[in-house]
C-alpha cells in the first residue's frame, strides 16, 4: 500500500491547436509515460508507482489531462515535467502555453488514518474512506501544487497520524545536574511580600507588573552579575534586536507552525489620516468610552506580534549572508526590551507572567563552535548559581524550546541539539521553577534565515535566555528578605532596599 | 442665543399609579418648576434658560415627562433631579422608579456653526438647520444622560467651531536658548554611512533597525554620559514602567482622545486553547502561508497598543493614592524598552523611525518642586551638549506633547507648564532635529489618575524623553565617524567601533 495521487489538469493554449499539433502531443505523452516521468525515481520501482498520464483530450485550445502516480514522479510533479516538455514540442507549432487551471485532485492515503489525523483546512473539500484508505479530495490551484502543498500536506497527515499512535509524547525531561541542598531561611511568597513592601504593583494590563526601584536593583545587580561572569569573559558584544516581530521572521524561525495561542498580535492603522479617526477621539471625548469595535474596522493586520522568542528578530541582521570564517563564532547578546506572552489567566506572582524582562544570549558558528559556546555558559551558569547567588538549582535536559514553541514535544534527533533548563526550587511551594535555559539549536535558524559559512560547514547556532524576573522569584524564594541572609555579592551589588514613595 | 436642550422621557413604576399619586406628582412638577430647577442657578437667570417640565402624562405604570431648558438645570439634569424627588414623594404610595426611557433627546445650538464642527458620531441621529442654529436628534439612553454626555457633546462642538474659526492655531515655537555654532567636521547622512559600516540593518518591519555593536556602544556611551549628569547627580531612582498600553492607562492619560492614528494596536487571542488553533498552524505548514484573515476572526481587541508615550504606564503605581509630603519630589526614570509609533511611510534614516529607545525620566511632586527639577534638569542638559558633546544646539518652547497627542496645537494657559523640546543641526541636510524634550505638565496626570499630596497642595508632574536613537543621529552629523574628530568622554566611553561581523 502506498500514497496515491491523481489529477486532472488543463493546458490553455495561445490558440487552437491544430492536427499536427495533436500528432506531436501524442508522441509527447508516450515518450512522457516511457522515459520522462521515470527519470529520477528508484530502479526498480513498480510501474504502478510512477507518474503517468491517463488519459489525454484536445478541446479547441485546451489540452485536458489525467494524471496518476504513487509516490514517485508524483502527479503533480509529472504535471509540471510534461508541461515545460510539450512547450518546446509544440513551440515549433506557435503554440505557448498560457495557463494551467486543475479540475480535480485526490490524495489517497493507506490506512489506517485517525479521524484526528486529518486537518482541518479549507481546500480539503471531502474525506472519503474506502477499504481502510482515506481518499482526499482537494481544490488546488497551479500554483498550490507548483508550490508542493500535496506533498507537506502528506507529510502533515503522516505526522499527526505518527503522534496519535504513538500517543502523547511526553516533554522530555532528564537531569543532569544537582546543586548541594542549601539551608532554608525563608518561607514565604516572594511575590506577596514584594506587593507588601511596595517593591512591586500590578500594572494595568493582565500579567504585568511595575517594578519600583527595590526590585529594579536587584534586577540590575543580576544583570551586573551577568555582565561580570558571562557576557564579557565569554566575549559577547551588546546588540539591539527588533521587539515588533512580522510574520516573515516567524515564518522563517518556525514560530508560524504553532505559536498562535501565546502571542500578543499587533496591527496597524488602516491610515495614519487624523481625519479619518477624528471620529474615533470625539466618541471618548463624548462619551468616555474607547469604542474598540469601531477601532477593529479600521486597523489592518495583524502584521505579527510582540517579541515572543527573543532572538528570531536578529536573524534578518544575517539574513542572505555568507559569514567569513575569521569572524566566527558570532557571540552576541540583547536587554534592549520586553518579551510578551499571553499566559493562562489566574493570578501569578512575577514567576509567570505576560511582560517580561530577560537578558538573551546568542551565539553562532560551525557545529563544533557552538556546541563549545553552549559548554561555556553552562560552566559560567554553574559558577554563578553555586557561589555567587548559592542557590539550590538544578539543570536539565528538555524538549527543545524551538520544538515546543512548534507545538511539539520528545526530543531532537541529535543528542546535541537541545535545551537545558536551569531549576530552582521554590520553599514555599516545594516546586521547581525554570528560571533559565541554554539551548544548541543545530542549523534551524542559519537554514531558516539562508546563512551560510565562509568554508562551506554547516552553520549552527545557539541561544539562551536570562529571565530577570525568574531570577528574582528564585533568589527571593531562597534567600528571603533580610540582606544580611543574602550572598555577599549581590547584597553588595543591591545595596539596601531604597524606598521613595512613602503612600498615606 | 443660548444652547437649548429638550427630552421626553418615561419613569416606569413598579406598579399602577393610583389616583392620589397623580396628586402628588401635579403637586411635585409644580414645586420642580417653581424651586427645585432653580436650586444652583445663578440669580437673575431669565426663567427660559433654566430647565422646566412642559408637559407631563401618567399612563398605567409610567409617567412621560417632557422637559426643556437652556444653559441652566439642563434638562437631563432637570430629569435627575426630578427623579429624586418624585421617588421619595411616591414611596408614600409605595410606587418605586423602575426605570427610565428616554424617547427623544434635542440639542438646539446657536449658529453659526459649520458643518465640519458637528462630530460624526452614532448617536447623532439627524442635524437640521433652523433660523441658524443648529438642531441635533440625539439617541441617547438613560446612562448616557447621567454620564453627561450631552454637555461634552455641546463642548466638543463648541471647540471644533472656535478651532475651525480662528484657523489652524500654529504649533508654537519659541526659541529659548541657542548654543556657538561649531566647526563642521561631517556632511554625511549618518543612517547611510552606518548601513554602508555595517553598524545598523533594516529590521524586518517598518522604521525598525537592528543595531550591531559599532552602534549600541555609542547609545551605552550616551547612556553613561546621562547616568553620570543626570540621574545620578539629580538623585533618580529606576523603575520599569509596562511597555503593552491598555485603553485603561490611555482613558486616564488622555492619549485616548486622539494618538489612533500612529498607534501599533495590540490584540489578543480570543483562547490560548491550542485545538482552537491547530488548523491555522497546520495551513501554515502546508502553504507556507499565514492565514492572516483567518487570525483576523479568532483574536479579541485591540486591548490597547505598544508604548507610545513611555511615562503613562508609570501612572498606575501612584493611581488613588495620596503621597506624604515627607517622599516628595518622586524622581524616577525607565529604561526597558521600546516605543513605538507607526509614522509615515517612506524611508528615514535613524531619526525616523516607528521602533526607538528611550531613557524616560518622570517626576512628580507640588508645583514648584516640579518645576525647579526641571530647570535642574535643563541645566545638566545644557552642560552635556555644550561641553560633553560639543553640539550646535538650540531649545525652543513648543505646544507641549500632551496637548500634540490630543491632536491640538497652540500652547498650555499656564505659563509654567508647557514643554521645552531640544534640537540639533543636521549639517547633511541643514535642518533641525529634535532630539529631546523636557516637559512641565501641570496637574494632567495626577488629576487623570486621581494622585493627591498629603499637605493638599496640587500635584504636579513632569517628564523628559532622552531618544538614543536621536541623540546618535545627531552627534553623527555632526562629528562624523572619524572617533578622533569626537569630543574625548564620548570617544572614551564608546571606544573604538568594535567590528564582529565579516560578510563575504
Amino acid at each position: 500500500m502506498f500514497v496515491r495521487f491523481a489529477l486532472s489538469a488543463k493546458l490553455h493554449f495561445s490558440r487552437e491547436i491544430t492536427p499536427e499539433a495533436v500528432e506531436a502531443i501524442e508522441t509527447a505523452v508516450q515518450e512522457a509515460n516511457r522515459q520522462l516521468f521515470r527519470r529520477g525515481t528508484p530502479s526498480g520501482a513498480p510501474e504502478e508507482q510512477i507518474g503517468r498520464i491517463t488519459r489525454w483530450q484536445v478541446n479547441a485550445s485546451a489540452l485536458a489531462l489525467d494524471i496518476e502516480s504513487g509516490p514517485f514522479t508524483r502527479a503533480h510533479d509529472a504535471l509540471f515535467r510534461f508541461r515545460k516538455h510539450i512547450a518546446q514540442v509544440l513551440g515549433r507549432y506557435r503554440l505557448g502555453v498560457r495557463e494551467i487551471s486543475i479540475a480535480a485532485f485526490r490524495i489517497t492515503m493507506p490506512g489506517p488514518i485517525p479521524d484526528e489525523a486529518i486537518p482541518k483546512l479549507p481546500f480539503i473539500r471531502q474525506v472519503r474512506r474506502q477499504d481502510g484508505a482515506v481518499e482526499l479530495d482537494l481544490l488546488f490551484s497551479a500554483s498550490d501544487l507548483e508550490g508542493r502543498v500535496p506533498d507537506r500536506l502528506v507529510r502533515l497527515i503522516e505526522e499527526k497520524k505518527e503522534a496519535l499512535t504513538y500517543g502523547g509524547k511526553a516533554e522530555h525531561w532528564e537531569l543532569i545536574y544537582e546543586s548541594e541542598q542549601r539551608p532554608r531561611v525563608y518561607a514565604g511568597d516572594p511575590t506577596q511580600e514584594m506587593i507588601e513592601r511596595g517593591w512591586i504593583r500590578h500594572g494595568a494590563s493582565r500579567g504585568q507588573w511595575i517594578f519600583a526601584p527595590q526590585a529594579v536593583h536587584l534586577f540590575r545587580a543580576f544583570e551586573a552579575i551577568v555582565m561580570d561572569h558571562v557576557i564579557r569573559p565569554l566575549g559577547f558584544s551588546e546588540m539591539v534586536f527588533p521587539k515588533l516581530v512580522p510574520w516573515e521572521v516567524w515564518m522563517r524561525s518556525g514560530h508560524a507552525k504553532g505559536v498562535y495561542p501565546e502571542i500578543y498580535y499587533v496591527c496597524t492603522p488602516k491610515t495614519r489620516d487624523p481625519a479619518y479617526w477624528e471620529d474615533i477621539g470625539d466618541y471618548f471625548k463624548v462619551t468616555g468610552v474607547v469604542p474598540v469595535e469601531e477601532i477593529r474596522k479600521r486597523i489592518d493586520g495583524p502584521i505579527g506580534g510582540m517579541c515572543y522568542a527573543q532572538c528570531p528578530p536578529f536573524w534578518p541582521f544575517v539574513q542572505g549572508e555568507t559569514l567569513a570564517n575569521s569572524c566566527l563564532p558570532i557571540r552576541v547578546f540583547d536587554r534592549s526590551g520586553t518579551s510578551h506572552r499571553y499566559e493562562s489567566g489566574g493570578i501569578h506572582g512575577i514567576e509567570r507572567v505576560d511582560e517580561f524582562h530577560r537578558i538573551e544570549v546568542l551565539w553562532l558558528g560551525t557545529a563544533e563552535q557552538t556546541i563549545a559556546i553552549a559548554d561555556e555558559l553552562h560552566e559560567a551558569y554553574r559558577h554563578i548559581f553555586d557561589d555567587i547567588l548559592e542557590l539550590e538549582w538544578r539543570s536539565a535536559k528538555v524538549t527543545p524550546w524551538f520544538m515546543a514553541q512548534e507545538g511539539l514535544v520528545g526530543e531532537s534527533a541529535d543528542a546535541a541539539i537541545g535545551t537545558r533548563d536551569y531549576e530552582a526550587v521554590l520553599p514555599y511551594s516545594g516546586t521547581w521553577l525554570e528560571f533559565q535555559n541554554v539551548s544548541v539549536n543545530g542549523d534551524k535558524y542559519p537554514k531558516g534565515f539562508n546563512v551560510k559559512i565562509q568554508s562551506g560547514a554547516e552553520c549552527w547556532s545557539g541561544c539562551s535566555g536570562i529571565g530577570l524576573e525568574r531570577w528574582t522569584a528564585a533568589f527571593l524564594a531562597q534567600k528571603g528578605f533580610d540582606t544580611s541572609d543574602w550572598p555577599e555579592t549581590v547584597a553588595k551589588l543591591a545595596g539596601e532596599p531604597q524606598e521613595i514613595f512613602t503612600f498615606l
